[in-house]
């Protein structure tokens, strides 16, 4: 069922606060089947508060109200409510109860800016708050279930577990959940998904609604149906998805690249070194982000010099002279310098040119060398990223993450990372 | 001058992405005297999109559209457009050109998904895109200018630096910039910063607006006015609060930690190595993250294990064994290691338990270990910092960078952050 949403705060116009309660409301009464089809963000004036609860009361089913609960002046949701419905704010029994158990508890007063939050509109229906003072409240108006929340993020989230959903189903019981599976991929591109589905994809069935979404270094690849008699096409086209992206795909749902490696790690009891230079320690800050990193990762050196390329990773001046410290030569070397030093089971070092400067004609910025394997067999590819500084060394971190994920799945050949070579 | 922001996603729908760019685009387009009172968000439907269009072209001077541009089905952003403005879509010529050399110079074919970026309503002005392969474009809409911007937060923000400012001033050159200071914090919460202000400041003239965004690890204090003729007194402003906050002032406008810190070596003509166990190589990333930190950075050891701080920072293992890895001893003597190692001048060393798991009841998760200094003089310092693994994390990351800087200040004692000891 499509439903609207309308925020409310100056906070949210001026860009001093970034909107996360919109995405935690539309996630969690999706599950329920209420998905949130449009939203409008204004800021804490009454007028147009009014108006656009008019607007919005006649064009949905439901609207959810975020924001403007609390007890300050600026909070104006009971009154534009009751404006819009031209009835009357009265002292709602129920939410004077709430306000003065909830200050009770505190050992507070209830003073005259907190009694304000128990005027509600006549007839409303109060949705409960477990955890802050400001309770939320249900009004059908035009035809449309109007249900304001409270914008503090810790009191919405408590009430969205229970007391928001409740308050709908009972009010739309004929709601159905969707059924999602997410697919994580890393290596193509958007254009290069896009195409490679246009191109190979034919009869693709209308129940299985397909989404992309592209949250970097990962692109997501959504399939949803609405009924559970649709799961098997789900499966035939997940099927379909899996045997075109192949090795491209690096988990579902919520997976991430380090995660997925500590996880491959830890299952087969093995360690991982890191010898960084161009991507300066972001790939040990990916592993160790990830809870339980201490047992699959012991040591990253960070090289930035050639110095610390010698001293720390034994890598020989001769070779640095000859090759250059991005090269294959060096990013082997510094490969098997860590395992050398840290006794790991496997490694991956780097050496690039990050930029802005030290580029040359033979090897401008962008160019990098990775190298992973084991003491036995340590691989190394030229890869060519021209971009900026950060992107680039996003780019380079996830790659090589990639690199030894594939290496851990048997998969010692690197593929053609975004089309390029 | 008002203006209104119309958003475009079904990932923002859905929840799966939490929108960033509105804020981006409402705190770059304030300085320039352009703010956005009304804000709307949609999915990708070419019938939302357009009806949108045509309602926010009528009731605003300017509509800022963000969101599908890019070359998938369900980017319909051009073609919303010229349907709305009744208008043909043709292949731009300025479009076209720049995505040829964009592709070129990451060496990869131009295919039709790509090309359809390439398509915009006839007579749109080009919005120029330095990073990214779709341009904007502006066209005029029921006497509104409308103008569509890329979603890919790393371009919109590229964008919203020149090209998307220049165009508006180009078309409203009546529309009054305002004068902005910031000043950057850390170390001081929002609370405590603005309890500090409340208790100190009494005649705070009414014409300079003072802001605060919370953009962690850092605050930022925004002084705003709209006429030059009152610059005196928001410098006067400006010197009241930096007394109050003294050396909590990190810097100004867009200055980082790592980026303030980085400048300071690079005067003073010093190097810094890092000795990092908990914060797993984040301290490095972000002092690499900065162009020209191959200057000031040579070696960083992300020390996991007891045996790496061993073998490669040479600490005893008597000393591990009789204070634990997470002391101040064997912090400072990770200090000494990296400095000997690489022959820096600084060191910054790092250890402590980030959790979930690791604790104890004498050093439960959250504590940490932080030293910095000199060959001849190293100081420690124990902090507890309960907290999630990221957010722990980050904030000793911080910490650690914030040390170093105060200790190239001459400011060699560690303050109370956040009021903890």
């Amino acid at each position: 069922m499509d439903i609207a949403l309308l925020l409310t705060g100056n906070e949210l116009m001026t860009g001093d606060t970034v909107d996360s309660n919109s995405a935690m409301i539309a996630l969690a009464l999706a599950e329920h089947g209420f998905n949130v089809v449009y939203k409008t963000t204004v800021g804490d004036q009454l007028n147009t508060l009014v108006s656009e609860i008019e607007r919005l009361s006649q064009s949905y089913p439901a609207l959810i109200i975020n924001g403007g609960l609390g007890p300050t002046v600026d909070d104006l949701t009971a009154e534009a409510m009751a404006t819009a419905a031209a009835i009357k704010l009265v002292e709602n029994v129920q939410a004077k109860s709430h306000l003065q158990a909830w200050c009770e508890k505190r050992r507070v007063e209830l003073n005259a800016a907190n009694l304000k939050q128990a005027f509600l509109p006549e007839g409303a229906e109060v949705v409960p708050n477990p955890v802050g003072s400001a309770v939320g409240f249900c009004l059908k108006l035009n035809g449309c279930l109007v249900m304001s929340t409270p914008g503090v993020p810790s009191e919405l989230k408590a009430m969205l577990n229970d007391a928001v959903p409740e308050c709908m189903q009972k009010a739309f019981p004929n709601a159905r959940s969707k059924l999602i599976r997410r697919l994580r991929i890393f290596g193509l591109g958007e254009s290069q998904l896009q195409q490679l589905i246009q191109d190979n994809v034919s009869d693709w069935p209308a129940e299985v609604v397909l989404g992309f979404r592209v949250g970097l270094p990962l692109l997501e690849l959504k399939l949803e149906i609405a009924e559970p008699s649709d799961l098997a096409k789900r499966d035939a086209c997940e099927k379909c998805l899996r045997d075109l992206m192949g090795d491209f795909i690096i988990g579902e749902n919520d997976e991430t690249l380090p995660q997925v490696l500590v996880d491959s790690l830890v299952l087969e009891n093995k360690k991982v070194a890191l010898a960084e230079s161009c991507t300066g320690g972001s790939i040990a800050a990916q592993i160790t982000g990830v809870a339980g990193a201490s047992k699959v990762f012991e040591t990253g050196v960070v090289s930035y010099s050639n110095a610390c390329k010698e001293k720390v990773l034994g890598v020989s001046g001769a070779l640095l002279e000859e090759y250059g410290a991005v090269s294959a030569e060096v990013a082997q070397a510094m490969g098997q310098g860590v395992l050398k030093v840290s006794g790991a089971d496997y490694a991956v070092a780097v050496s690039g040119i990050a930029g802005p400067d030290g580029g040359s004609s033979e090897k401008p910025v962008g160019t990098v060398w990775i190298a992973w394997g084991s003491k036995d067999a340590m691989m190394a590819k030229r890869f060519f990223l021209p971009a900026r500084r950060s992107t680039f060394q996003q780019l380079v971190s996830s790659i090589a993450l990639d690199l030894l994920r594939r290496y851990l799945q048997g998969l010692n050949e690197a593929p053609n990372y975004f089309g390029r070579n």
